[in-house]
C-alpha cells in the first residue's frame, strides 16, 4: 500500500507540472480565438486574485475588465505566445511559474508587444489556478 | 492534546505574515545602511533563486552581484522604503508578498526610483526565505 500513496517530491514536481502547462496552453489557445473569458478560466475566480502591471489590480471581475478594456477586439488580442516557461513547485499547493509573452499584432492595433510574467498558481478544488501574475 | 498541536489556518497566516514582514523589515534596515550582503540573506542561498527584472537572472550568487553591480556605493543605494505589503499564505510552505519599493537618492547619485514587486517566499530550514523575485 505504501508504494500507491506516497508519491515523492520530484513525482509532485512533474505532476504540477503537467498540469500548469496545459493551464497555460488552454490560456494561450483561448486568447488566439479571441475568448477572453475562457483565457481567464486560468485565474482563481476570486476577489483575493491580483494582477500587478503599471498598477495593482484586485478581483477576478476587476483583472477580466481590464483585459476587455485593453483588449477590446480580436484584432488588438493578437496572436499570444508564451515561451521560456519555468515551473517550480513550492509546497504541495503552491507553484511559481516565470515565463516570456509576447504578442504579434499589425501595426494598426498596436504592434508586437512582450515581456516577461510571474504567476502564482494554486491548487483549488478545480485545479491548479493563477492567484497572482506579475506581468512587465 | 489536539489541541496543542492543530494550528488553524488563520494563526498560521498570522505567524507566517510575521515573520515574512520581519525578513522585509530587516532587509530594509540592512539596505539603508549599505549593507548589501545582510540584505541578501532575505533571499535563499541557492542556485534556484531567481530575480526578474529587465532580464532574469537565476542563483543567489548572480543575484548579488547584479545588486553590487547596479549599487556599488551607499550613495547609490539611497533610502529604501518598502510600502504597501500584502502578504499571502499559499499552503505550509510557501507565500507570494506584493508591494512597493522606493529609492530616495540625490539627483547626482542616480534619483528617486520605486515600483512594484512580487516576492515568492518558500519555508526553509533557515526560516521564510524568498526564492523568487520580480521586481518592476
Amino acid at each position: 500500500m505504501l508504494g500507491l500513496v506516497v508519491v515523492s517530491a520530484s513525482a509532485q514536481q512533474t505532476n504540477a507540472e503537467g498540469a500548469i502547462r496545459g493551464v497555460l496552453e488552454e490560456q494561450q489557445a483561448a486568447w488566439n480565438r479571441g475568448d477572453v473569458k475562457a483565457f481567464m478560466s486560468g485565474y482563481e475566480a476570486s476577489e483575493a486574485t491580483t494582477f500587478v502591471g503599471a498598477a495593482i489590480t484586485h478581483g477576478y471581475k476587476q483583472v477580466l475588465e481590464n483585459y476587455h478594456r485593453r483588449y477590446p477586439t480580436k484584432e488588438r488580442m493578437g496572436q499570444l505566445t508564451f515561451s521560456g516557461l519555468e515551473v517550480r513547485l513550492v509546497g504541495p499547493e503552491c507553484a511559481a511559474v516565470i515565463g516570456k509573452w509576447n504578442l504579434e499584432r499589425p501595426v494598426e492595433a498596436g504592434g508586437n508587444v512582450g515581456g516577461i510574467f510571474t504567476l502564482v498558481f494554486r491548487k483549488t478544488a478545480s485545479g491548479w489556478k493563477i492567484i497572482l501574475d506579475h506581468t512587465s
